[in-house]
């Protein structure tokens, strides 16, 4: 059994989505559980219409939605304890649920996690990780955008957490990962950058595959399985993808419509084209997962639909069965013992 | 006339590509007089079959070939005063040309060019800046890699050339500009793009029209004329949608040859998709143009053809009409007298 809580109020369509997301969802994995937060009379009449999903679930009333341009300190005040999106999440705190999915508001859902969950131990930021699909299959960029820059050490926790979370969500055993960097030679970048490659190498991890740093464009080629990097280049790298994949697909529109042959074989090659409409679908991989938290934290796209919102459900599924949480526990705790030991063994050899 | 000196050795394909890209050129702009320097038994034979170009042309001898993976230290020791690339970019240096063009290293022909050039008066760093294809046209991006991290004022100082720049190559009065940020209101993001944005709103320039800030996709979407970020997220972001394109293209290739009908449909939608591949071509966009040096550097694209180099030709060539050095010149004296005159005047207040 996965306990999923839902925040049924957030996103653009709050209920209208989740619920029927929720159901999909609950077609392909019978072995969920849901407790949902949300308003009662929104809720009610959409959770009749899923006889199944009312069944497999426990319903609490909450007061307030928070809106999707509610300020992240605004939302805390006005939230706290009383919204359907601080509850869902309260609900993993309390552990009432293992994961927690809403496609609420960015910087609320991320200040009242940090607030009500807190940060792991031996962690002191959390980072959001973006589930990015590559000519290889997918890969897993973070930070995107939960702080701006990082020191070497924060970049290194980053590389443990992606880690663990590759492990988890791709099942491969010692995932590759990549440092964002503006050139592969070693002499290039930031500081930071270059001083977490130092100790990503020294570090020698069972756990991690380091591939040494990697370039924009090899995010997309899938290079590394992991990519790692502050939230402010993550998230300008991010949004700059997404930018791209929508200007080229408005192209191929106006491409495909401008003469009566491009028209005729545009209609001949439908397959063809709402195959690659789907692989660019973002509905497909929707789901930023908030890492460092006591308790996982799935963030689906605030415009998403049923489907899309599925997707996000499925992501946090995934978390939940393949031990997300004790298996980044478990590397950090493993990673600082030995650093620990390397550094205590150090001062022993000084003293001699 | 315009006078253009050439890295003819610069590029994976030197003289095979910038003799006829240089070609090229001269038809579309007569007036045009090249300054040539290359290894003369390498290039004699192909100018010799392109008796235009030779006859608009001064060739000079250089003894070495600046390799493509060559460290710029390494290429500034061997290559001083006896490579094409440094007898090229000298050549702007000693007033023979208005503007260079390389397709050679970048890391190599931006330390010749700040060696040889020198810094413009009142700018500390250089920056490269892309021309980037956005849904509306074309927009300036900068800096994509010449130094890393900037603070506020050099901010500004990118901002000022990034304005002046899209007046010589968009040939309008003045150009809106964003900072690219993490997000929109005004609380977030790197606190130097937060004090730009301030000293940019108080600035009340002429020559820029002063948007605010932008995220990742405002960039191909085409939100704003100039885009101003620091050199290491301005890198990533160019790579990233380069890797995107890619990416989609790829997807695109394997989409249409899947299936029959898909493969038929393609044939009949083929001047479509031409035109779709031409508006996503490099080398249609072929050019990133080194600002704040004494002199205009035009760096092309390392792999591109004579087409694409004809294109970086042609940036070059539009930068000099359209007196990209005195509006680069003008707009920061400006700006330095306004800003200088008004901490006079709070100093003369202080003093009441």
């Amino acid at each position: 059994m996965v306990r999923i809580s839902l925040d049924v109020m957030g996103g653009d369509f709050g209920a209208q989505v989740v619920i029927p997301g929720a159901a999909k969802a609950l077609e392909r994995h019978p072995d969920i559980r849901f407790v949902l937060f949300g308003i009662e009379s929104e809720c009610a009449p959409l959770l009749d219409k899923h006889p199944k999903l009312k069944a497999a679930s426990v319903f609490h009333h909450s007061e307030i939605a928070i809106a999707m341009d509610e300020k992240p300190s605004q939302a805390l005040r006005r939230g706290r304890g009383k919204s359907s999106m601080w509850n869902a999440i309260d609900a993993v705190g309390k552990d009432e649920a293992d994961v927690v999915v809403s496609a609420g508001n960015t910087g609320a859902l991320m200040a009242m996690s940090v607030f009500c969950l807190r940060t792991m131990s031996g962690i002191q930021r959390p980072a959001i990780a973006a589930i990015w699909p590559t000519l290889k299959g997918e890969s897993i960029v973070l930070d995107v955008g939960a702080t701006i820059g990082a020191n070497a050490q924060q970049l290194m926790d980053f590389a443990l957490m992606g880690g663990a979370m590759a492990r988890a969500l791709f099942e491969v055993e010692r995932p590759t990962l990549g440092l964002l960097n503006v050139g592969v030679e070693e002499m290039k970048g930031q500081e930071e950058v270059k001083e977490a490659g130092r100790l990503l190498r020294e570090a020698g991890l069972d756990s991690i595959d380091y591939y040494g740093f990697v370039e924009g464009d090899d995010i997309g080629r899938g290079t590394v399985d992991v990519v790692v990097t502050e939230g402010f280049s993550g998230n300008i790298a991010l949004k700059t993808a997404e930018g791209t994949a929508r200007q080229i697909a408005e192209y191929l529109r106006a491409a495909m419509s401008r003469t009566l042959l491009a028209k005729i074989g545009y209609i001949l090659a439908k397959g063809a084209f709402d195959r690659l409409r789907e692989k660019m679908d973002p509905r497909k991989v929707n789901g930023g997962v908030f890492l460092g938290l006591n308790g996982v934290v799935i963030k689906s796209h605030g415009g998403t639909d049923a489907e899309g919102f599925a997707a996000a459900i499925d992501v946090g599924y995934d978390m939940v069965r393949n031990g997300l949480k004790a298996k980044i526990a478990n590397d950090l705790q493993k990673y600082r013992a030995v650093a620990a030991s390397e550094s205590a063994a150090g001062s022993m050899s000084d003293e001699v």
